[in-house]
């Protein structure tokens, strides 16, 4: 699981808007793509230098600058400077320990939303990516942490034509990134869902440790799923309602449509959280009965041969007058005793259901 | 239970609209019923072809076209062009796992729900459905997942001419899909019921592990069954509100029963889940006491027979001199002694409460 | 405590408005009280056909028909044509499975309540019983389950004219009979509450099985009134905002303080459900208490004769060179080890507060 | 604690208005004090007939009449006729069950609240009373179960004017009587607030049932308190937006202070219920931690002994042939033996950290 | 942890307005600092006496009096006489148990806040001091209970004019040291997120008692921080609508930042608490798979040795004729049973998974 809380202290005391970045550099250099089509045209070219992007701000096809690495924060100042973005817009994109919202600044729509994946290691834990979306009027700028081919069938949709993704405008382009970021959700909650499942199965087999502790982290991995994806809700709920036509008519439905999504994943996710507390429960029971069964063997092993160990005792004692060690027929006496002794025993914790 | 998760990462990074059954194929081969009346005329008849439906789009009388088997897209695809469905509602009708909704295309309505049932096995597990139901100004289109007989009381009243279904709207049909189904959870919520009054029983008489996995089993369900629930009572209210005019005044007094009863089965619900947690409580102090009962066993026998067996010890010594030894006495004074220690033992445990 | 669901999928598939009596019949015939009177005129008489109510209908007197026992429904077919009843009304009346609500026909007013009587049997049971409660203009019809002298009070009150109930309408009738049903509800709690403080005494003297499932079977209860009393606040609230005139102004001031009543019922019995949580905990802890306890005696013994019967076992053995044995004083240098082990033991115990 | 619900069942059946007092007579005789004053003029005395209070209705003097004693239900009917009193606001009075709250009937606002004290005892617990506040446009009669000196600052205050209690009018006075009741429950909460200090140490040192019980008690005045306060916040805040002119615009910002002080107590009534809660869990497990030490004791005293008890066991048995019995240092040995075992056992219980 | 409840009982019955200090007494002499300043221009002095404020209440540059030291109520009623504030703010101010909140007294705005410190001691305890902030047209009075260094980076910005402070008015002052005291809480956040961490690992490697008491510690901290930053949210989010012109338009964007970190505390806190209780529940369960674990020896021991102790005793009784004693291999058939009951045990406990 990633750490919870991230540096940010880094920054208590400076004045706001101040360019830091919040956050682990998991990328060597940043990269910007660029794709620029409209219904007829396309172009796609990787540049190097922000000055590049200029050219795009105002043409009347749709442009789509994607930037994969945010900690050069020299590359963000420039971008602010040629879209015109609020110093508080850059701040944002730059800690990496936001809360998804959106924010209206009229000329522009922020949007920043969290994606999780499951970095395949052998604990299979689920990392963080923060993604930042610029929504203009005819431009879409999104921020990724590190590089990833996530957003790779949307570029395959823009490049085939496939879809209507080159037909419609830049907030089309821009909710598609936010349908792949929520459908990504699903993946993540469907691996989970998988982890619960064998826990279950592995825990009436055999209640360890191990699978206590996989529970709570499971049980972290919700917590922490949760606390990204309930305010996406109120996102993607303010996203329908943005004022200054940066989003079209048309384009509200599909919106309607993920936030349905959203609500599912919520949904799904408590029910994790549920079946979570109530495997937990089985695995506390299981341990408990576990207690009980040890405790019942050593109750009738103890009720057992502690009255046949005082017998054996009587007999060993050296008493000068004790009839019973001149009979004849003593020693099996004693051991006929000891059998009905143990048998009654067995019988009475059979029916008492101990056995 | 079913599983909680339905592969939709399938659909990961396709553009919206994309035709795809998510769920498992439950029957051969889509069957398509149509049923077309008014109040004096009725023409009931299985087809073949999408194509046989055409004619009903505009028909003056009401007609009910019950789909069974969704995995056939393309018969899907062939309504949608011929009642003017959105791609968005037929990619949800596909996709088995929605939430309980209700759409307005002022066209057409959209809505879609979970009915359950109880597959019947050894197991008892309750198994769910989604049904999606179209309704138009002369037209409803429903479409289950599989063929079941839920909707043959429907069927008989519409062949009969029982009750006012005949002679009201569309609106009224689609009314009473939705009654039937929200009446099921009345009978499924009665077998749960049982189950939980049964499980009270046996923990009383017998606590085991089977009854905890009972109970496990049974809360699931309800958590199951909630999740489905819940969005129904939302669902139906948007219903009494739906604009365009596809429901008639006098259909809204009967959506209020509706209501009433959906949050009839939510409370329902709710109950059970706080009983469940309260039989979970009496099993794990039942537990609790037996372990009580076994410690108290081991702990009288302990206590008795340790000092006993020491005094038998004591006199298999093989002291040269030990006097008791030599008494004549002796060995009968050691009878009466541990008679008296058990005794005292007894009544000590007995004013303890322990016996 | 009653069942928690009736056999409500009795009427799964059937068309609304079908007039089927769920519950149990708890009387033998249905009995007809009316009570027709003013300020200064009064009849009073038990009727044996529904027909003899027409003369009711619209007479200036306010008329209170009183109806004991459900079960027929033809004498509710019949009254629902007199009074103008929608059948959904009268398909509520039967069915006693209903949540207390108020629904407003505008020509009537219809509000159904649940009302709870101690069975008085050895386990003093609640149970409950339905009673709805029709307001016209100038008649009041009441429906219960069966006979029973809840209602004495009022009818003493318009047999003697005391208070303004002869001389208020229809609605204060009604009013007072909801009063009289909240009363009640007092009643009910009050004997709960003295049933908590018993188990409470019961349980710092001697914690039994028994203790616990009568803490469960109050925890039932609990959640059995909560499912009733809270819709009745909203139900109440509803009232006070009936349209039509059916409520005058003046009775609305008693309304509020029903409403108030409720609220005290609700607070009760949440007190008591954390009341009730508080006393499990207790019971719970006290338990473990009691193991501990018996554990301590385990050790304690163990503790104090292991070591003692290891020694007895040593001079007890045979080997041939064993110097202990042939002292003089052998035996009772033997005994005073005893003593000073046993003695030292209880001190150690004493220090660690476990004696 | 006071008990939870009082006999309210006794007006069981009586109309509304019925002045019955519901709680237990506190006092013998009921003591009427009344002070009228205005900036300049001041009168104090004790009246013995509520005809007295006739002439104070309409002075244009501010008045206060304050009863001490509401079980003689003559004089509120006597008041109530003087001041106008609506017949469910001297049933209120009279029934001491009541919730907060704020009645406003126009010609005057009728308050309910509920004063805490701590009874002294030996158990200190806390013991609640029911105080009603009457303001009228030119007086506030104010009625308490039992003689108290809780309002003696606010007589100072009158007499020597201090303040400007006396240049007010009655609202500021009815303000001032809330706050004194408000600014009580801090000091309950302060003792409870140490109480809970002194549970925690203790708990620390040594967790006894006493603790527990304690705990409990603490809880349940919590529980009760909290039952209290939480609709005093609603009734504040429905006293500043009451109309007909009863509270002047500038005694608002006042009863903005009372609101924030109520929600302070919410809020401390909250942190010691999360208190407590953290207590208890403390105390279970360091009950649990008892337990498991002495497990502990007994396993270890059970491993040591057992394999010696065997031994020496073996050792007395009376085999013809057992070599090592013969042997010269035969008896060394074992004693060799054993201490080689109980040192072993010692070191690897020590390594498992259970020593 | 700082004291949940301070010695407010010291009011109660005093006039409200009445200027008492509640609190410790943290500073010896109350120190008051001004920076009086605009774009250009800039003083700081610290300042002997009151009457030297008095000049800058109405000066057209900004002007920042910070108090540190709230106990002599004399500097507070002199500030109040000359900006004119009102006897509830000089109240509060001087009570130290308030709740963060905004009261909009028109002509200025009274902000209180806490902020907390980690006092560096052994224990690492948390404590909070109250921050109380006015905010007038032109200028900024803002208090603290001692002398820190928390508001130096500000003082820094003031002194140097870096970042627009120097440029902005009263209002962006006001935010800037809000801005301060919310970053001060991520400190506090990540000392507790380390803490947190550093628990779950210590718990997983051996979960002693002192942990515990690090969990319920931090519990209570997390209680205790909670308390404060709800109300918080609320009371920036009506700073944000503030009337009276106080504060200007562009100042909102910010207070919009502060309040996003707001809901990022909250969440963080509200994720802490989920996390504590799923480490208080890893540590319960430790707890008693340790327990299972002392139980599993203790009855493996007594399992192994219970019968071989008994056959010990057997071949020790002096039965005149017990055959086996006189075989020339007793004593070995004897060792050969010994051997073979213990290996089958063990082998028994190894497929039990006892082992």
């Amino acid at each position: 699981m990633p750490r919870q809380l991230k540096k940010r202290s880094r920054k208590a005391g400076l004045p706001p808007g101040s360019l830091i970045h919040i956050g682990e550099q998991l990328i060597e250099k940043t990269k910007i793509t660029v794709f620029d089509y409209d219904e007829t045209y396309l172009q796609e070219k990787e540049i190097r230098t922000t000055d590049e992007c200029r050219q795009y701000k105002n043409s009347p096809t749709v442009t789509w600058i994607h930037i994969e690495g945010i900690h050069e924060t020299r590359v963000l100042e420039e971008l602010g400077v040629i879209f015109g973005l609020h110093p508080l817009t850059l701040e944002d994109i730059l800690n990496t320990d936001q809360r998804p919202k959106m924010e209206d600044f009229c000329e522009y729509l922020y949007v920043v939303l969290k994606t999780f994946y499951n970095n395949g290691g052998e604990r299979k834990e689920i990392t963080s990516e923060q993604i930042s979306i610029i929504l203009g009027p005819k431009f879409v700028i999104s921020f990724q942490e590190k590089e990833t081919d996530m957003f790779k069938p949307i570029k395959e949709r823009i490049r085939t034509g496939k879809g209507n993704l080159r037909k419609a405008g830049a907030d089309y382009l821009a909710y598609s990134l936010i349908d792949t970021i929520v459908d990504n959700y699903f993946t993540i909650l469907e691996q989970a869902g998988e982890k619960i499942e064998f826990l279950e199965e592995s825990l009436i087999k055999n209640p360890s440790t191990q699978t206590l502790q996989a529970i709570q982290s499971l049980k972290r991995d919700m917590i922490f799923l949760r606390k990204s994806v309930w305010p996406l809700r109120e996102t993607i709920s303010s996203l329908e309602r943005a004022g200054c036509q940066l989003i079209h008519e048309s384009t509200n439905i599909f919106l309607k449509d993920i936030y349905d999504h959203t609500i599912q994943v919520i949904d799904t996710i408590e029910t994790f959280r549920d079946m979570l507390s109530s495997v937990l429960d089985i695995y506390l029971s299981s341990v408990s009965n576990r207690m009980n069964e040890i405790m019942k063997v050593l109750t009738i092993i103890a009720t057992i041969f502690m009255p046949l160990t005082f017998m054996a005792g009587v007999y060993g004692m050296n008493f000068k007058y004790l009839p019973e060690l001149e009979w004849r027929w003593g020693y099996f006496f004693f051991w006929g005793f000891v059998i009905v002794i143990a048998i009654s025993m067995l019988v009475y914790f059979k029916r008492k259901k101990w056995w």
